[in-house]
Parts: C-alpha cells; structure tokens; sequence
C-alpha cells in the first residue's frame, strides 16, 4: 500500500495532481510536485509570478536503505574533494552534521533512560539522501527528531535570478543546487520543560551557465531556539550565555553567510552545532519532573498547536522542504505528537472586564515575552 | 494584554518583523504584516521574486463591533445598489452568506443538542468585516465553525498582471479588489462521522489604473467537501448524489467562475449553500453514536494532524488569508480541536513484512481512497 503524500490531496487543492498509478515505498518512483498558486484565484487573464513557480521544482522518489553508506554526495564530489589537499566543504559538513546528530542522539537517550531513536536511512538514485531519527513516546520526550540530509536539487529559474539579468528578457534556465544540513526538533512531555529547535546548514548553487559571469554562490545558515510553554528567566539566560551574540527568547539565528572564510564559517557552524546539548540538557534535567496540572498541560497543548501554525506556514526549513518534494515524514518530524486549537483563547472577555489568560498569569508573562522581545542577559 | 498574531513570531522567522508597541483587541492599529519568502533563503545578489511580494498587503486591523450590522459593504457599494433597480451582487451575495451562516448554525445547533454557537462581529474603519460563529466542545462536534466575511483589499501588485501589460516593463500599481465569502469545518468528536468543509465566495478587482483597457474582473468560487476518517460508501454516496456535478471523495470544487451570466452564477452558488445541511445532517445523525475503540481515536486524531497539514500548507483561503493579514482567530477555526502526528505511521514495517495499516483494514481503505480516485456514485 503506498504511502500518503502532500500530493494525495483531498480534492479541495485542484492544483495539485494525484500520480495516475499508486507508489509503493519500496518500488521508487520520480514524483513530481506542483507548487500550489498560494495566493490568489489562477485567472486566465491575469499572469502571476506565483503560477509560474509551479512546476518547476521535482526530486527523484527517496529508496530506503538498509545501511548508513560512509557519504551521501555524489562521486563526482568525492572525486574532487580527494584530489585536493584538503577535503572539500560539502564532505566535511556532511561529516560534521552527521557526528552531531549521533553525539546528539547519545545524549538524547541517556537523558531519556527510557526511549531509543528509531532511524530510517534513505537516499536518492541521482545522489543525496538521509538519515532521520525519531525518538516517540520516551519517558521524557514526547516527540524527538534529528535528521541530517544531503539534498541535490534544482531551484526553480523564477524564484530567483542573478542580479544582472534581471532587467532583461532572457529567461534564466533552472540552477542545480546543493543543500547539506542538521535539522532538529525535541518535544519534552512536561509543560515546565521547554522544546527546543535548532539547524544547521550549507548551500550551494552552480553558476547559471545562461547568465555569463554570474558566479557560483555559497552559504551558510543555522539557528538554535527555546520554545518554553512556561518562562523561567533563570533557564532562558542560561541557554542565552552559552554564546554572547544569542539574545531574544529564541536563540540564535543567521543566514546567507558567506562574506567570511569559509573555512571560519564551517567552524563557526561546528562550534553553534555542538553548544546545542550544553545548552539544553541541564534545562530538561532541572524541569523534566516538575509537577504539573491538568491546566498546564491544556496551555502546553495550545502553545504546541501555535508551533504547528509557525511550522507549517512560516518556516523556511519546512516550506522548502515540502514544496521541492523533500521526504515528507522527515520534514514532519518537528511536529510535536499532540496539540489543540481553542478558538480565540487569548482574548478579552466581555462578562469580566479581563484578559484570559490573566495579565500577570504564569502563561500571560510567556505570550508577553513572546510579543515584547527582551534582553535575557 | 495583546492577542498574539502571527507577526509576534518567535526568533526563528528572521523575515517577520514584530511591531514596535503593543496593541490590544480594544484598541485597534494598523498591522502590518510582511510575506515571507517561503522558498529559498534571501541572497544579497539574486533578485527573488517572492521577496518582491512582501510588504505588498496589508489590512487594517480588524475592531469587534457588538451588534452585528444590517450590511458590511462600503456606503458607496450601498448607494451604488440603491440606485439600480436590483441590488447589486455584492450586496445580494453578502445576503445569500449571511442567511446560509444563519441556516447552517440553526441546523448544527438543534443537531448537536447541547453546544451553542458563540459569536463575534468585528468589522474594519475603512469597510469590511464579519462574523465568526463557533461552536466548542458540543455533544456532537468538537468543534465547528461557520464564518462570513467581507473584505475590501488591495493585491500585491507583484502577484498578477493584466496579461498585455506582463511583456512590457512598467510596473502595475496594486489593485483593489472586494471579497465575500462564507467558510466552515465541522469537526464531530466520534470518529465514524465526518468532517465537513464547505465555503462560497464571490470575488472583484477594481480595473488596473496603469493598464489602459484592463477590465474589472469578477469570478465565483467555491465547494463542499467530506473528509472522514473512515468510509461508509453509503455516506459518500447519499452525499455525492445531491448533486449530478459531485465527484470524488470530496465534493464539489468550482473556481474562477465568469463564463456564464452573473445571475446564474449567483444562483448556483446559492444552491450549493443551500445544499450543504441537507447533504451533511443526515451522514451524522447516522454515525454520532457509532461505539468506538481507543484505536478508532487515534486513527482519527493522526488524520485530523494530516487536515491541519492540508490546511495550514496547501488551502487557498486558509493561506491567503493569513498572508494578507485576514482576522486569524477566524482564519484557523478551521483546525479541529485536537490532532496527533506520529513519525511514518503510514510505513511498511520490515519485522512483519506488512503495511501499515495492513492491507484492507478500514484504515487502509480510507487512505486508498484518498490516493486513489473513485467515482462514488
């Protein structure tokens, strides 16, 4: 029986099509996916840059594997990175992602003492592939994912350009890219002890070859962030003091960094990667078997159901992910296993005169937090 | 205390800015809410064309309003139907929606026998409003909303073009556009009844200014559809059969409606309204009291995550209205109240060599239906 994909859609998306014959997991087929006209009515007379963007993106079906092969690049990279003195970016962040996600997961399971990471590994005929991990149900995590990934794609030639050929008519044709990256998403059970997201990743694309001098290009990005139900200012400025350029409730976030060495960057990414477990253990540690009630893990709930808004409509890692026919129940993995959605539960209520939650409340100062941002340390 | 919007993200979404002050529901401001580019990071030297759309649209801040009033139109639309002999079809289609929210509401009230609908009306100062109406944790529903809205707007001018002015290098200036429509998700608590979506809408730009001959555009759109988490063929059937039009698991779709005279137009869509209960009601009085199992409810929560998916990824209404600032309480009452995702629990599990869920359970037959199309009737 074939597995459920974003393109086996109810028949509410006419955009999107259903494949003509079902897949199985185990028998790979090429699946291609539209790119939902998001924003407005498709009307014959009008032409929309966002029409145009469907279509263009499709990755070759994911096979699962059987064992973790020493790289997921291609051997074309292999080859140029062995014939260099030094080995190339691309194999050394596939490395470095990969020694974090088991050094990771290690600490995930003896922090748990109960749940063990289910892996699946998988890969794609013209190269790339991954490795996901999902701790469910642990004695502590609720829900815990680490995958690493190595995607080669194609980006669609509408979605960008190089800045030069931008006024003219030329259509630009598509540019293979390159994207390596560790991507994580812990969901502890108590209400008291925070989720923590963080990613990190590296990007290449080829030089468009229809836009002569146009340059190869090259970034970094990466990011880790708390997202308590509950504040505790004591834990937040722990996790901030870890690095002096975090601030805000959420952590630390860059992109498109490339106007350094690169070698200083991939060390800079090395170092973020493996602050994550400093940073985040002895929080859990402290909260993990904090007593709770019933309200506070309806409140844990409905702020796991707003990370789920964030996630499927906001993030970039996701989004890419799911409109360029990534591995759908790797992206999912961030997801947490439950939520709710009260109508209009943060509101003002008429019979009162007051706020719910209740300005001063344990929730209030954490919806506050979230909307003031402040200097934790 | 300030309800949350999406623009008070947390730090992961580098792209949202969070306004400088706080505002409360009581006392409205001007939101302003940038689009994200959701597809590829931004790069200094590529020019995006989603980047482009960002910062385009905004609304104005919507205020609750007590009473609901005799019509949301612009005084200018009244005066405009009032001096012709009919009313106008915006006029006339806000009254259709209207009427249909009532008949809808009455009809799962008296059904459910224990929730009511609560209510809000908000309205915005420069035209434009509506009124939400759920109804949480009843006998039969776990949650169900029913929505009209009236919404004076302006597109991003990055969005659409008239198509004789896409060749040419002038730049169009936003286009003001007017939309109404009625949106509802009726979410039962027992796992044998389904979920019911329906919505109708009418939407018209203004001409483009800067596009000599460009005309104002109008179109139709809308649909009901059925998602169960299990099938009952006698359901889909008795469903689909109230219309010759209807086919697939889901319904009615119908989209960018103007071929045909407008009268007719407005008829039909009025029909389709008027449909809905006769087609629903009877589907769940069947099924509210159907005995179930632990296993029977959690099926059903891991298809309710995947509706959220659908929803907060993929749907038209629900996307364009949280990218263009829409009321986003309103918005996401379509989410159920609560949903499970389990890391591939759609898998084949290589210890027993099976699927699951195995091959011709009820689950299965469900998803095969999902995947592949059937004619119902």
């Amino acid at each position: 029986m074939p597995p459920t994909t974003a393109v086996s859609a109810s028949s509410s998306f006419t955009l999107l099509r259903v494949p003509s014959s079902s897949s199985t997991k185990l028998k790979p087929t090429t699946t291609y996916i539209q790119i939902p006209n998001r924003f407005f009515p498709k009307h014959p007379t009008f032409k929309m840059t966002t029409t145009t963007i469907r279509a263009a993106v499709s990755i070759e079906k994911e096979t699962p594997e059987t064992e973790r092969p020493p790289t997921f690049l291609r051997e074309s990279d292999d080859k140029e990175s062995s014939s260099s003195s030094a080995s190339s970016v691309r194999a050394r962040f596939e490395k470095m992602i990969r020694d974090a996600q088991d050094s990771v997961c290690q600490a995930i399971e003896k922090t748990d003492g109960g749940g063990k990471f289910k892996e699946d590994v998988w890969s794609r005929p013209g190269g790339g592939g991954g490795i996901s991990r999902v701790l469910q149900d642990g004695a502590i995590w609720e829900k815990a994912g680490v995958n690493v990934s190595v995607v080669y794609g194609v980006m669609p030639p509408e979605a960008y350009r190089a800045a030069k050929a931008a006024a003219s008519d030329e259509k630009p044709g598509p540019i293979p890219f390159f994207a390596a990256g560790i991507s994580s998403v812990l969901h502890p059970k108590n209400p008291f002890a925070p989720t923590l997201h963080f990613n990190y990743r590296y990007f290449e694309t080829d030089a468009p070859k229809d836009t002569p001098g146009a340059p190869r290009q090259w970034w970094f990005g990466g990011g880790t962030d708390l997202t308590p139900a509950y504040i505790f200012e004591e834990d937040v400025k722990h996790f901030h003091s870890h690095r002096g350029e975090r601030r805000g409730l959420g952590g630390l976030f860059f992109d498109d960094l490339n106007d350094y060495d690169q070698e200083m960057l991939l060390s800079f990414a090395t170092e973020c990667a493996n602050s994550v477990i400093p940073a985040y253990i002895p929080i859990i540690e402290k909260r993990k078997d904090t007593p709770f009630t019933d309200q506070h893990k309806a409140w844990q709930q409905l702020r796991r159901g707003r990370y789920v808004e964030f996630n499927l409509v906001y993030d970039r890692g996701t989004t890419f992910g799911l409109k360029t026919g990534g591995r759908i129940e790797s992206i999912l993995v961030s997801l947490p296993l439950t939520a709710r959605w009260e109508y209009d539960h943060v509101s003002f209520l008429e019979h009162s005169g007051e706020y719910n939650p209740k300005e001063g409340s344990e929730e209030w100062k954490l919806l506050d937090a979230c909307i003031n941002p402040k200097e934790w340390i």
